[in-house]
């Protein structure tokens, strides 16, 4: 399938527009980007399968979701008026105890379809049931990232077996290292998984000092941070990082910087769930990679990567007490390109010739696209969901004008329906 | 014009959700709403101009936007990244010194545009140009309330008059007494404009308490806070209320109770100016009359009723370390009835008979609008202006299906790009 989208602007890798461009893929990559001059040069003898005139509007790299439970859309709005203890162990755990394959694989199908129709390419994801999610991601063309799972209830046995099996699984799919949380982690177990980094010189992931509370509790178990634990351990003397990131000291972000690690954060969750603000400029004034993730349908309780960057950009003005912390292309590229490095996809970082064709068509003609005093900040200021008309994963075209054209929504809806009565 | 609205839902005045029901407008009303099942005795020998099947989608009252400057779209991601005082001082002032009716009447077009495609039907503004902004909201059909924007600069001279010429102008207009804020208006004008509120017994707006600087200079002033000048001062003496509302105390909380006065929160602004974070739970634990508005989109950016519903309920779980801390009935409730009593229309409340058919439909078969765990939540912590699929006001379909009926957004963008080189 050759694709080629004329008429158009780029979101250049700089987070720069470039004007008057056009952009060609063949297979499921980018094969040409630039000016519109260049582009017949480019096409040479190509034959397009569709020629698509974007009547100005642009197109950048997708987003990258770098934290999520996608599965967990079954839990949207789901007794959202306990308290955390109340919700986790009334609400979610004994509803996640009945999570059959077939749930997993039908609540994961609602949320790509979230994320596509949000102009959301891939995931970085962690959950259960890894088979019937590949083939979930598979079956809908979506590029999804796992992220493992372990903890002190399973999956230590099963970590490098995944390891293994999912990243020669199928070009949409890839795996990082990782395990669920220091408190509920024990450290033999963690030491198991810094070996299985260190064979495979491999990342590792996990949440860390989403809470206060978390926090205190690891001082008093190791007498030191989560981050100064698992450094110790030798998690990350490979790379890797962090899911929330919001309790972090300046020891913490030191070690962060030194060892190249990204701070994923999750500003919805950390707010809906009172976990705190995590302290975004500071984190910048380091240098570390900051990525972006929307956590769990059930904590958030969208899955939409403009909230995220709004809040992640503007949430950090109250602590430091002035407007403008943040220059909005930061926030961009943490949502789009750094994300993309987060989660080790390196081949779809932005729109240049090479890359995977993992783009969408953000609609320049809205409202709230105008007027155009800078795009950048229209985009992590005022975009929302609306402003998706066209999103590309792997060179192909999954969402367009409102329609998926890998998802039946109709047997989506119905199949979320039963199988949510199962949980009731 | 008669419309039926078949095979929906409908949003109740006290939040609940009404399935298998009917919505009939006459004219500019709601003349029936209910269940289907009593919709044909409803009907009569009514005959319709149209019959629309809603497909089991909600229909509730449109967004009431209680605060907002609607021209200033033209500033909507001008300049970002300068700290506010040179925002206001070097790039808003010298623009809004070169702002014609013209000007006014098409950022205003553009604003309306960007409210009714994200399912907001009236708004409450306060700005320049009256009489070109009159203009534009009848010629677009969108239900519009002038707040005064007198100040020390200008405006009380015109105050009274203004009050009843758009009091009288068209049905779709109305017009309450306001001013700026006590930081920009001396207590000789205050005074007076209570006088006018005295002699019409009218509600008396303004912003108030918007940061912590504005309400240490007022008590520097008058040795109280903002609140109690204006309470002093007889302001209050027929209702009203203030916009942002950020630094109350709990005598100012208080006041406010005892006179059922209005607060209107603008949490997205206050995050991007850095103003703090509105004690909603405590305005709410007082019982006093909240509000949400968008404020201007140079300061917000956009203007979109969900982000502000989101943010105004789970900015207080921060405040208090806790989740859950407002439930989203009532975040819905301050976003649709309680907004239009503040804004005097106390005919636009609810989805009642004998209301004003100012309402949306809500696509209730997009990913994010499922499962249906709770209707009310998911529409306060996961919705966006994409689930808007119509918007009418005063009876008349203005948006369906991403296309506008009564605005040409070819000519909103052509006039809005050109008038914007001349604010250059």
């Amino acid at each position: 399938m050759n694709l080629r989208f004329a008429n158009c602007r780029l979101l250049a890798s700089d987070m720069t527009v470039l004007d008057k461009a056009e952009l060609i893929t063949s297979g499921d990559k980018i094969v040409f980007s630039g000016k519109a001059e260049d582009a017949a040069a480019a096409a040479g003898n190509m034959s397009f399968d569709r020629v698509i005139d974007c009547r100005n509007d642009l197109l950048m790299p997708g987003f990258k979701n770098a934290h999520t439970h996608t599965a967990m859309t079954f839990a949207r709005s789901l007794a959202d008026d306990l308290t955390l203890n109340d919700w986790l162990h009334k609400a979610i755990f004994p509803r996640e105890a009945k999570l059959t394959a077939e749930h997993i694989y039908w609540f994961l199908k609602l949320g790509f379809a979230e994320y596509i129709a949000n102009g959301i390419t891939s995931c970085f994801d962690m959950y259960f049931q890894p088979d019937a999610t590949a083939k979930a991601a598979v079956d809908t063309g979506f590029r999804f990232v796992f992220c493992g799972s372990v903890n002190d209830f399973g999956g230590i046995d099963r970590l490098e077996d995944e390891y293994n099996r999912f990243n020669s699984y199928d070009d949409l799919v890839s795996y990082r290292l990782g395990f669920h949380a220091e408190y509920t982690t024990s450290e033999n177990i963690m030491k198991t998984i810094s070996d299985i980094a260190h064979k495979y010189e491999a990342p590792v992931f996990a949440h860390i000092s989403e809470t206060e509370a978390e926090v205190a509790g690891c001082i008093e178990r190791y007498g030191k941070s989560p981050v100064k634990v698992f450094d110790e351990l030798g998690l990350y003397d490979f790379g890797g990082g962090g899911f929330h990131c919001v309790w972090f000291d300046d020891e913490d972000m030191k070690i962060y910087k030194d060892k190249g690690l990204y701070a994923v954060f999750n500003a919805c969750s950390n707010l809906k769930l009172a976990s705190g603000i995590a302290p975004v400029a500071k984190f910048r004034e380091y240098g570390i990679n900051t990525a972006i993730g929307t956590d769990g349908a059930g904590s958030n309780n969208a899955l939409d990567m403009f909230r995220e960057m709004y809040l992640d950009n503007v949430l950090s003005n109250i602590g430091a007490g002035q407007a403008a912390v943040i220059p909005p292309a930061y926030t961009l590229e943490a949502a789009v390109s750094v994300g993309s490095r987060c989660m080790g996809l390196s081949d779809c970082v932005s729109l240049d010739a090479g890359m995977k064709a993992d783009f969408i068509r953000i609609d320049m003609k809205a409202p709230v696209s105008l007027p155009e005093n800078n795009i950048v900040a229209n985009l992590v200021y005022s975009g929302n969901p609306s402003l998706v008309k066209m999103t590309v994963i792997g060179g192909k075209i999954l969402y367009e004008n409102g329609e998926f054209t890998t998802i039946d929504m109709e047997e989506v809806r119905n199949r979320t329906k039963s199988l949510m009565a199962d949980l009731a």
